[in-house]
């Protein structure tokens, strides 16, 4: 069996392309099985994963919890709130308790960035990087990869356009070097204020008009906004960024070829995209969340393989 | 096997007679099992139920996760608190992406009355109401009917008050449904302000006097009083209240027959019943609470057969 | 098979010496169990017991979690935060209600010292307490013994000091009571405003100087301090309580012996102890947290043996 380079997956910087495609075509596997009607598998009977979240997140977490589910492991869920840390202990500390326990991998959303990389070089446990600040969120990147592959058979070569808040975004960040590690083009579209200002070093295409990045593409992957970042006092606003960067079904039929819109979600409605473009048939939505529990199931079968002797 | 008319358990409007003497007889067989020293059986083992609760719930919410747990479901656990609903995702935004991961089965309890129909219209999963504000919360109107047909045998024929805030209660609504559809007779009993306009519309007798109630009925269901509703301007008071409609033994003691009391939970102690009245013979309310384990298990297991070729 | 003298495992106090041994040789084979690759028995497979935590708890919740789902038993996790608890509901109600979805056993934290104890009293269950306000945290001193027995073969004969807030301490107290019970000699040591009134009844020396405390034990088990607990009007700060108090890696090389550093965690790094102490070779904390899944599972093995036929 083939194994990944890494003992972690901390980021897609550390991956190299042949670790993107093997867990890609391993999450078809598991697509095919989560879409039978009997969708456990007992791969990972004997190993206890540890969900430590130290952000709220939805989707992110039920994904991961359903895909240890299937994959049979012993699941322990740490929230933040409810933890010690609010005792003054330290990441460290709570994580390494955690492991005397016999836990065997870490599934961890931190709002630091690097606090992943950081635990790795400390603990002795296999840690996989949920979403740690604005720095990665590498089981996203990788299952848009996986949607958009599914989509056009191949991503190395496809035009993306990731569209919104690349400044603040772990979500633009993983996807860019996903894309590229695996072929694609790759161009950010949005206001200057909310580019980072390393983006030409990214070795991406740069566009401020929407329009202009929407005909270029095939792929549009926008990004969700956080309204709390706002403030009317800059440009732009939630109106203005709505009015320039929303797409709506009018400008998506405006386009001379089909495109395929992405989201990772939660949407909001009529800011970053319409209900009508959201609900649209070249919206591949909620195939993305289908293929958030395939992938993770993917990720971590591959890291827990490394452990098993013979 | 027989199947139930409705692919969802929405209300104790939506079923027939039939329907709910089905799941009685099913949920025999249930409490049997969960007495039995292995209460688990494999019926539910490839069914993935997600419990989405939008507002609290120890009993309601204990009994669904028990009742999956002895059916072998697999179980995802998502509380409006920690999730991006808070984000400003609608309803059917967080549902479907619930969905999209493979979920078979939805129980939900949620603040706003029709929830759960307005979710059914609009996305493709079973649906079990859990609650849906002052609406309905069809389970324990089920649970009630099958303590009050263990006690007697059947529920036709039976005299049933139920006392208390019928304004505000879902579990009163629920409850004259069921009870009527079965062949019981119906009294509400309460303060004129807590009584719903509509309330002859329901075929139920309306009684102000509480000793009256109790001498008439056969059984009596005391309604929880939610004390944040009551404001000291308004009559009446929790004082007031309690000295009207609250059962204490000595009322118990006076009637000519031996009733049976009934509460939903949790109780007031002191409000709508005294301690020795929650604790005498006569109560049945910790066998609501058994018996509730055993109708849910019913309930879903019903509903997932329909699912099943063959 | 051996049985434990009690239903229960409400404190150390009701323990014999007996029943101590026999929970620590039991916990001598599962964790042999917890350290091979399939960590799971099937020993509990027909119980289902109860978390309910009336307090916050990372390590005893997760601990206790893991335990149960190591004995392969069903879990109900019931948090007082989302509970009707919050809706006045009584202690005996609550309980008595989970107990009536056939539970077979509680594990409870509870802020009020007596809980377990008043409930065993009034609940038809078997109750381990995980922790009752100031009074006692039996499993935490089993483990203690637990791993101070493994690091010296035998807790006879031992020299033990207790170092910090005894007044508050439930693991003071459980540590005395079940050290004294296994033949240990038992030393307090902190300032006199931190010790209890009735000290010298308990059978155990008290001394106000570390230096002395230290190069008198051979096993040093370090309190944590409860920030929240000190007020900089009174005496000691926890500046002067760290300075007078607090173990570093220079006091513990000046001793004439090696003794080992336990602590229940988590740690308030550089207040109680240093961090070159706290990850040095002579402490033994992330064994303590090892020590105490097996010991839970001794633990809640024992008593559910009691119920079993034949």
């Amino acid at each position: 069996m083939q194994n990944l380079s890494t003992r972690h997956l901390l980021g897609i910087k550390d991956l190299t392309e042949n670790d993107i495609q093997l867990i890609l075509e391993t999450a078809d596997n598991f697509k095919e099985i989560i879409n039978r009607p009997i969708k456990k598998v007992p791969s990972l009977r004997d190993v206890t994963i540890a969900n430590i979240f130290f952000e709220n997140s939805t989707r992110t977490k039920l994904s991961f919890e359903l895909a240890q589910k299937r994959l049979s492991a012993d699941i322990i869920n740490f929230a933040a709130s409810s933890s010690s840390v609010s005792k003054g202990e330290t990441l460290i500390d709570t994580v390494n308790n955690i492991l005397a326990m016999k836990v065997d991998m870490i599934v961890m959303r931190h709002p630091y960035p690097g606090a992943g990389i950081f635990l790795s070089k400390h603990i002795n446990a296999q840690i996989v990087n949920a979403g740690d600040g604005a720095h990665e969120h590498p089981t996203q990147a990788l299952l848009d990869a996986f949607s958009i592959r599914q989509k056009y058979g191949d991503v190395a070569g496809k035009k993306v356009v990731i569209v919104g808040d690349i400044l603040h975004s772990r979500v633009a960040l993983s996807n860019i070097l996903c894309l590229q590690k695996l072929g694609a083009e790759v161009m950010v579209c949005g206001p200057t204020t909310l580019m980072p200002r390393y983006i030409k070093d990214l070795g991406v295409k740069v566009e401020h008009n929407l329009l202009k990045a929407l005909n270029w593409c095939d792929v549009a992957n926008m990004l969700r906004i956080q309204l709390e970042r706002f403030d009317i006092k800059y440009f732009p606003s939630i109106r203005e960024y709505s009015m320039m960067y929303g797409l709506n079904k009018q400008i998506l039929d405006s386009l001379d070829k089909e495109i395929i819109v992405m989201h990772p979600g939660p949407i909001n409605r009529g800011v970053e995209i319409t209900s009508d473009v959201a609900d649209s048939k070249q919206s591949v939505i909620l195939e993305q969340v289908e293929n958030g529990v395939a992938v993770r199931m993917a990720v971590m079968y591959l890291l827990a393989s490394q452990n098993q002797v013979g």
